[in-house]
């Protein structure tokens, strides 16, 4: 498997997606699928589904097209989807409670092992199968378990002093739900921003646009 | 204000974080900023900032910099920030509650009017200050108050059933959180589709190259 580290970002974005139609076509029981299928499928063009494929070496056979059982298991091995990365998630508010119970972690490569809040009147409760520990615990957690990705669904405020002690505990990864700007006083962390915002907002720009 | 329906989607995706940035700079007391300054603060290039808002016409003066303020409303009318679009929420379980009052719809051109939910036990309980109705009362719901945008925050099984009736109904926008194709079999309406998942394999993606 050729990797390449100049890959664009969006062809990067897009390999989430091609995972998820692939996890389909494979519980529908098809076995192979031409890019043609494939792009219909997916709405993108076959030759842009070339393309893409292309850029991590190629899967595909002329004529033939692709293995879908062979192209998810490639796909998941590019994304770390046969690894587990330990995780714990700080905030267990309404957002927080979503996301723990929401999201399946161990499909997508990591591993949720601990949740943290800093409200009395949560810790000790249960979410996601898990007792809700307090944010005072957090360093001592991470130093017992090395936890190296942190899921953030505390608001602004509270997040540049908490991510300043996980940095330090070797947090290198964040899934950051929080509007806190990690990459500026951290940038050699790795972030994914979610912004649920700016997709509301993208919604409200296709909405105008439709009605001039 | 020049209006440009080649705008690519990238662009477009962008006007989100400039609006961010531009409100945060307001909020500071920063009236004029320079496309330098606003590159370092967005850790993008002074000349993609150019670029992307030039598709728009252009608002900066070569060597004054922008108006911030202007700038703000600028975007945010071409993100239609400056009219509220009526809208409502199905499915309020953890991720709808999340949803309701985790986002501020009014702030990003939205006025959430209603909550349904089919779960008899939720239905009369009240989220975000409004009370939650019957999913059978939705047609009624919506004849009446010809709500144009939907938040689907059910599972991908519900979701067609429901969308039949709202498209009925004339809702035109999905904001969607299930996993349901709405434009696979309703090409002419509006989606904004969130895959949490596609970011959760995206920082995996970025934390197993890190590794390599």
């Amino acid at each position: 498997m050729a990797k390449d580290s100049t890959i664009s970002l969006q062809v990067i974005r897009r390999l989430p997606r091609y995972y998820r139609f692939l996890y389909d076509l494979k519980e529908n029981g098809i076995t192979r699928i031409s890019s043609r299928e494939l792009a219909q499928r997916m709405r993108l063009t076959a030759s842009q589904i070339r393309q893409d494929l292309n850029c991590f070496g190629g899967f595909g056979q002329q004529g033939y097209g692709y293995l879908v059982d062979q192209l998810y298991d490639e796909i998941g091995h590019i994304l770390g989807m046969d690894q587990l990365t330990k995780t714990i998630l700080l905030g267990v508010g309404n957002l927080g409670t979503a996301v723990g119970n929401h999201i399946d972690f161990k499909s997508r490569g990591f591993n949720l092992i601990g949740l943290f809040d800093d409200n009395p009147e949560l810790v000790g409760d249960t979410r996601a199968d898990m007792v809700i520990r307090s944010t005072d615990e957090i360093e001592e957690f991470c130093r017992r378990e090395k936890p190296e990705m942190a899921v953030l669904c505390i608001p602004k405020e509270a997040a540049p002093r908490l991510v300043e002690v996980l940095v330090g505990c070797g947090v290198k990864g964040f899934w950051n739900f929080s509007h806190y700007d990690i990459l500026h006083d951290y940038p050699d962390v790795i972030v994914e921003n979610v912004h649920m915002g700016d997709s509301l907002m993208t919604l409200s720009y296709h909405m105008v646009q439709e009605e001039n």
